[in-house]
């Protein structure tokens, strides 16, 4: 075995790591097969996020997410700009493949639903956890997020698991605000490429 | 290679994936393996899990979960029957292999402790991430999941990961809610199905 | 194949699993590879956090975390001592290799940032989830982490996912609290160890 060409050993192990679904598995149909390929992605898409907090927006009908708490006594002391350290909101927001806000703030198709908390006294970085939870013609599944949200122009987060189309997915998601108004509305360029999937 | 028909290459490489641990590592005796089988599961479990939130049963001993945040001004504004948009519960909820309501809400030993929330304006779709902590004879360590928990019959979240006899576990948990009484309680069947095992 | 022994079906294994980087993907130089090695850690790790709470320490400065969220109605009717049930606290906590805590709170180029709540009435039992970020000349990514965090001498948490330099990581970071100062300060000693990476 050590004879052979690092190449081919290569090919080996994606053919082995490519196993054949035998079964109809997980609802699936049969043929599918699962795929770990650190290289290149397996899977990428670009999805844009938009969040219309009602806090600020004060619509009910227009808005996507809300902050699920009052500002700390630390934000109070020392927080500008709106930045609470420890506040947190709970969004539901559309993702749509183009920049332009979808017609139907509550009918998209595809949603990102979780959460984001400050987590900085003078900035805003954040943190996030969430799903996105796809419900469309092309996909049907979820893939869950998590990671750190700085304030730099762009950002990795963790793909740390999958359900349905996504069943046990991996992967990273590249951030970047595309948009902001003020505190009422931004939008956020999501990346992602997946390196395990069952495609 | 090229030669091996499908079916022996599939056996290979759960053969090649399954490497045999010679060595007593994470405090686990030797002989144990770790295998992915993404066409059938590596363990399969079901268990029940009881929820009884203070905020609506009002006693303190016969609780296990409570909402962590106050109303918000968007549920304040839209939501109907107590689906509150953007309300946090803490829970450390009893998981039982059967239905019945354990007679120790306390004392049991396998538990669910984690967050949900709600993020729909109008309707019980939640969003939640949780560890299910296995103090039992049967196992001990823990199981971390998280996902969308939208207001469907079944819904999949991911485990992605785990700990103790759970080492570095993966799969998926199917959620079923079976039983609901009011806002006090409710039950919900995990079916819980791992890919990625130590066994 | 099935006469080979099981020790050169192991190292068969690993090799096979190793997959060489031919490509510079991730902005990582070329010649890594992406490493499975679940008997033997590929990257281990000791940091120190510490977390100095701002509404114990009423320190703008010197404070790394606030409760973000206000005492639930059931902690308020049974807790004791501090340990609120449903407590939430976001933090972005200095992380050193050696215990002495650093010079400078807010500039530390590890940082832990995320999320913690208790989730028991009389004990202080919690749930977590954070990223390690790393912005030092050693190391340039994250680390994403989530599990039970009970009153123990112990307990294992898992990483579920990594970006940067920790690409793709999976392990586990076993927690020790190792001081305490009243509810004002506290240092976890944290081992993590990767049983996936890039390296």
């Amino acid at each position: 075995m050590a004879a052979m060409s690092k190449a081919s050993l290569i090919v080996a192990a994606i053919f082995l790591l490519s196993l054949t679904s035998a079964t109809v598995a997980h609802g699936r149909s049969s043929g599918r097969k699962f795929v770990m390929s650190y290289d290149e992605p397996c899977m990428e898409m670009r999805l844009y996020l938009h969040d219309i907090i009602y806090d600020y927006s004060n619509s009910t009908s227009n808005s996507t997410s809300a902050a699920a708490t009052k500002p700390t006594a630390l934000s109070t002391a020392v927080s500008r700009s709106g930045y609470f350290f420890g506040r947190m909101v709970v969004f539901n927001d559309p993702m749509t493949e183009g920049k332009v806000l979808p017609p139907s703030l509550e009918e998209t198709a595809v949603r990102a639903q979780g959460l984001y908390f400050y987590d900085k006294k003078e900035e805003p970085n954040a943190w996030l956890a969430f799903s996105v939870v796809f419900n469309s013609t092309a996909h049907r599944g979820t893939l869950n997020l998590m990671g750190a949200d700085p304030n730099t122009a762009t950002r990795d987060i963790s793909v740390v698991g999958g359900t349905g189309d996504f069943f046990m997915s991996r992967g990273i998601a590249t951030l970047r605000t595309d948009a902001v108004e003020g505190f009422k509305y931004f939008r956020v360029q999501m990346d992602i490429k997946l390196y395990e999937c069952y495609v």
